[in-house]
């Protein structure tokens, strides 16, 4: 039973969970297009255990000889990282740059939970959480995981701002467990997972200790409330179709804990404001890791497109070109090669292995810093029919379809459909959620480059020392 | 007469004209919701002429006592070319941002024929290119222009592609006119303008003297087929609506001539293959200086949406967030400042002041290649709601709205309904074909880049000689 | 007597001084040869007026018919801040990318002390200013400025720092006059230059008011101490020999004023600490676009040694070189339209036409934060022999100059002689000092950046205000 | 007999080679203080055997029980890559940032000059390369490699040239072995090592075969003429002595090769001008790795200079410092990650490991196409002091050595002597000669970009085949 099939994940999802889209309240996700979209998408991860060329990957069996997923398994070493992460590249390239996200960013946060619990040495936390995973494994669910708080000013601390709520806080406590409220935003997928996680999304001082709380619900519990925002809902009318590469893609909620009980056995941290910290930067220095991870189909397809362009238009032995791929193909290999090497190089955090903080940063620093200058090559080879290009519709019409035909082919042998089809794939893939995302996704660029630096400083200060040597400087 | 309406322009449109959007035939262009949007958006040229604030600036008195558009003046001076751009820059703020287009390109593309025939030396060039200047004047027609072929292989000669029709040719002659074949790609706003000139997009060689052709016709000749991209229609169902800022925006047309006749009145270059480049390149110069002028509003409002978004997240006082801010500051001013000293700096081409093209392209590329950083900048500033933000139709909701409102506020005094009308905005603004238009309006960075190089060139070998004179070099 | 020759600039320099250097007390600046290569580079200045080519951009006539340096003329117009740059850009060619500097910066500092003397609105200030001029102008005297003091902890206020000194000061008052403390870095030229002009560093609080202090005063008062540091003496014994092309150099003193007496009369500045900014900003405004002028050949000059060495080495016309020198092209180009269209959009501070401070600054900026990547260009086109290459003393050795004649030839018709004295050339102009000096003369990459973001700030609200009308927001 | 003493190393020089010096014949290079500088640098290779610290990254024991330098051991895993590349990084730690480079670089020869034999499949030179190997282990010797030929006009193959020893060439041939002509530059540390490899600097069509040419001999053989280049000697009199760190530099030379004979047994190529670009591009992937393990002291000294200057100047914790900083760190990490992940990912060429070629030369344009960058960073933290700083005998001056003292102390603790002992190590090692290495120094850019991008090829048009199965185009 610790394996779900992508037909049981889908049929889970009928479970009274409150979701509006579009200022619409949602009954059956699965009825509506939108979601549906993002459903596919998400059930990739369920179907890859039945794909043999994945099975290995996915599934990690029990001492017990249970399956469960690769995710739900407490890495033990630099090669599960790496194990991890080619799961999470291959899943991400079956979603044509898409992640599925069903498992991943819950095992980032729960290696976080099982970590700060060993740190703060607290047994009844230890167990819950482990509990907690066993259930996840034995059950395979979908979990969303909901960090970012609404913040209001962003430059106050929880407990001043102007009004109480603005961060997720505890407002009462009994014995069977606590209520909560606030809201969470950007929390991807929580309108179609099973579970949803909640961890801080900064440190606490002393008085904002009611907002140091972590906790982990069904999403269907009730005062949960959630806002999704309009998204694909497939090829449009005007678009060519493609059978077997359906549009994949995502919405986000925002996440409203309306006075919201959480049982004890669900709660991982409650008060502890010193814990805070450690609790989202060890979810961080996971997540922006697996972050790098599903970045590395994209940018894949990023070189794909440019070469493609490139070629359709005739222009791919020219010296300019070759060095914008050139350009390409070092931002692609730069990610592969962090991103593994924070797997080789992990560090030890609370008995688990974890992806180097530095490394990790720097990885996915790199993918965020330099994407828009990719997608601005991309857009570079692919000419400015990216913008105005015919339809399919146009394409399909009798009367001018045939002129289409004639007039947009490319360098010789390349019939205008390749060229009208390939720049409809950049358009929909280089869209500017992506931008948004690689912006903001996993926190910013100044917390990458933050915690690089926080990270670095023993070595900053013994690269000092060194210098001092050399120059004669003895301090006292 | 030299002036229209507004109104006058809107009737204009219903004459005939064979346009196409998403594989449908438009009997009426002002009926179509997509293309109203860009008539209107148009419309704003004719509509300043009423204005009082912009009436010295868009309107030009002749010697007769004629008013006419200030775009169909010939230049005189450097400060014509000054009035020129403020004229587009205030009538792109006008347009939010949106460019109206009606005479711009056409004044460009003139300017670049009367040159052209005067350097040629041909009497019946130049006096056709003054009396269609005079007619345009008199009639105040929108024109669009016609410059990009669709090229095929792009290293290959027009003449020497798989098939003879990749660049517009002359495919006969006689003592009426010519005829002309072939297509052009990206012209902007064509299925709603009056006339459309075509100029070759490069230079030709002997072997290409049917592709060195350039004229002038109404857009609904027999034979002229257009092929327009869907496009916005104005603010959707779930957009926060904006009275008096209506969306404006544009679409382009593939235009394709199926054999069309063109009289001798009409015709600019019919075979001078030495002279096509002399085109392109006075064209060139022209327009990449309205380029830079179109693009200094945009600019401006990418850094009002950058520090907006600051203010309204408490982070505008951060010392990161000023430092992007600054960024952008630098951007926009290095582009004002650029734009300008090209009119100041003018030099004389055929006896026409010419925007200065080493400035010019530099503006120009100046704007383009560090527009994606922009954009990057102001969406880190936004936050991540710029993609998961809940709609209008949410915040609208009874139930849901006042969450939203209460949880979706910024800093103390900006309610969410700011936020969520800039991040709207932004969303609106900083659309992809944006981006493609930076990258590809006007001529590729490489274009722009070779001009410069090019232009240069007799700077570059003034200054080897310096250096070699302080070298004590003396060259034989 | 309003103009005077270099021969009598030179005399003027036996005067006591006191001048330390490698440890050694200087006696006669001429006769050292480090402070003598120095001199002639400042003589340059004084050379100019009997120069046919220069004497218009060098003098001004009173209306008394009394010829003055052009710097020493108050600007009254922007033709005449163009005037003021052409000559700095002129006189920096003439020195072969080297400034002569003998009346630019005092002409800066003199121009913010008569602005801040009419802010302040005391008599007794703007008539020592305008005397002090007058004695400048009549007397046409060397002058070097003292701005940066030697700081201590650069985070703490002049008043609160670990000794009282790190700021000059006043320590005392009388009626004939003041005595001043305290040390001033980086003073360029003051080793041989006639007189010192002393402002602030920074703006001052109240308690600092003791620092609020200007003056002007000869080098060789008693108490004033030199350390220069040692610097180039022309060609070496391994050098190829440039007759008419010197070496051009100079070095800076720390100066310090070892409890200096200074009389009333040339007190500009004393105790009105809410002025000190205002000077501070005044002179920068100013300097700043004199350093951009002076940055202008030495620019032309990487173009320069690029194209010659690219052409000898045969790669001229090879794609990446042409993007290379392009990139060279554009940074010299941004440059020149910049520090023109300051003077051009310039600005009114108490009554005196200033060079536009937002466009001044990013002009400076440009300069110095893209010099770098300048300079790795000039070296990517130099090769390798920019570091290996043989002596001038090997080439005029019988037994290998000929064997290095023949292996290090160029392209076909370039001797490796050409190649040898470029590379020369090139050691010799992109020196270390130049690279520290774009990074650090007239105030640092940050100072520029939080000039350019204060002095924007106004348009930043003003660019806010328009896309929240575009937005539809209406704040109260 | 396998290791050597540095002072075995150092007496070998004494054997009559020919050696020029500022246009001077040099007896004895032990006796010439430039020279002797970098003799002593190049002694720290041998006198790390001796230092238990470093003894099993400097020695490997072969199976004879013979104690080998680990550089002459050829590589048989990644894990032998890694600690070759431990080796050099401790090596150049240890030289203070300057490379001893004895063994290394003829390391990276005699591997490639291996896989080139076993890909030609000829067993003479598979012969001749073990042996000579085997003679390089026994006898410990130091080796300077020789690969830049003068190469003339840079766009004409060698058989072209005007005239015909541009580049090293065999103008003769009989049983004894092979006469060779031409020069090679930029021949680094030749002047004071024992032996001289040859190779070619390029790939070879059929009419160069007689430049196909490889070799190796005793750097004293007739016929070969060496011109250095003049550099440091050591810290001078206005420099703060530092005992225990001394100056370590190095020089190059042109090598000239004035009809050299080469016995058979110390060719490694002769005419295959099918294999002379195996044989680069072999050496470049190796020497591309070293050069990249070299540079990783200097990024750490750059990390530490800059934050030792900014905490002397008191800014180390104000924002803008903090950010520049970082980005020195992240510069040094990309360095150290890649470096390292191009052994873990290495591929085998002619049944040796090689540093991954994609990773590798990715590493060092890393290195070399941001280095200017740092440096400014570096200057930009140093403050103008360093330039204008006064010098060690001023310091110690009793008239001005106490002012000095008391004017340029830095933040509270720090005295004025860590800040010019630190400036001084700063000018030092940020020396042009460094900016020109890592322009120049194994390759240029664009010989790195064109290697990735060759190297990447197949991933391209994998990646293009990806994007055309999403886009739904099946190429026939």
């Amino acid at each position: 039973m610790g394996l779900k099939t992508a037909k049981e994940y889908k049929d889970s999802l009928k479970d009274g969970r409150l979701v509006y889209l579009g200022g619409e309240k949602i009954k059956d996700v699965m009825a509506n297009p939108m979601l549906r979209t993002c459903i596919e998408t998400s059930a990739l991860d369920y179907e890859m255990y039945d794909m043999p060329q994945y099975r290995d990957l996915a599934v990690v069996t029990l001492e017990d000889g249970e399956p469960i997923s690769r995710y739900y398994h407490m890495p033990k070493s630099g090669e599960d990282l790496v194990k991890r992460h080619e799961l999470m590249v291959e899943a991400t390239r079956l979603g044509g740059g898409a992640i599925p996200f069903t498992h991943d960013i819950a095992s980032d946060t729960m290696n976080a939970v099982n970590i700060t619990a060993t740190l703060m040495g607290k047994n009844e936390y230890i167990e819950r959480a482990n509990n907690y995973r066993r259930y996840l494994q034995m059950n395979d669910l979908s979990v969303a995981v909901a960090v970012t708080d609404v913040k209001g000013d962003r430059t106050i601390r929880p407990s001043k701002q102007s009004h109480p709520d603005y961060y997720v806080r505890i407002i009462s406590k009994d014995d069977k467990g606590i209520i909560v409220r606030g809201a969470k935003a950007h929390i991807t997928a929580a309108a179609y997972f099973n579970e949803l996680i909640v961890i801080p999304s900064r440190n606490m001082g002393q008085e904002d200790a009611d907002y140091a709380v972590s906790f982990a619900l069904p999403v269907n519990t009730k005062g949960i409330i959630q806002v999704c925002h309009p998204t694909k809902t497939g090829f449009g009318p005007w678009d060519f179709p493609v059978e077997d590469r359906p549009v994949r893609w995502h919405t986000d909620s925002l996440v409203i804990f309306d006075d919201v009980f959480v049982p004890w056995e669900r709660v991982f941290l409650c008060g502890e404001w010193q814990f805070a910290m450690q609790l989202v930067y060890n979810f961080a220095y996971y997540h922006r890791h697996t972050a790098a991870s599903y970045r590395i189909p994209i940018s894949e397809m990023m070189v794909g497109m440019a070469q493609a362009m490139a070629e359709y238009n005739g222009i791919d032995k020219i010296s300019h070109v070759r060095e914008k791929i050139t350009d390409l193909v070092i931002y692609v290999n730069i990610l592969k090669s962090l991103s593994r090497a924070a797997c080789v190089d992990y560090v030890v955090h609370g008995g688990v292995p974890t992806p180097n903080p530095i490394i990790t940063n720097m990885a996915k620093y790199h993918f965020a810093s330099k994407y828009h200058d990719c997608v601005k090559i991309v857009q570079d080879m692919a000419g400015g029919l990216l913008s105005t290009a015919p339809t399919y519709k146009d394409f399909n019409n009798p009367e001018i379809g045939p002129l289409i035909d004639r007039y947009l082919g490319g360098k010789a042998g390349i019939p205008a459909e390749y060229r009208l089809r390939m720049l409809q794939l950049i358009r929909r893939i280089l869209d500017p959620e992506i931008e948004v995302l690689a912006v903001h996704g996993e926190g910013s660029f100044e917390a990458q480059r933050m915690t690089i630096y926080a990270e670095a400083m023993a070595d900053i200060l013994q690269y000092q020392k060194y210098v001092e040597r050399e120059a004669g400087i003895h301090r006292t």
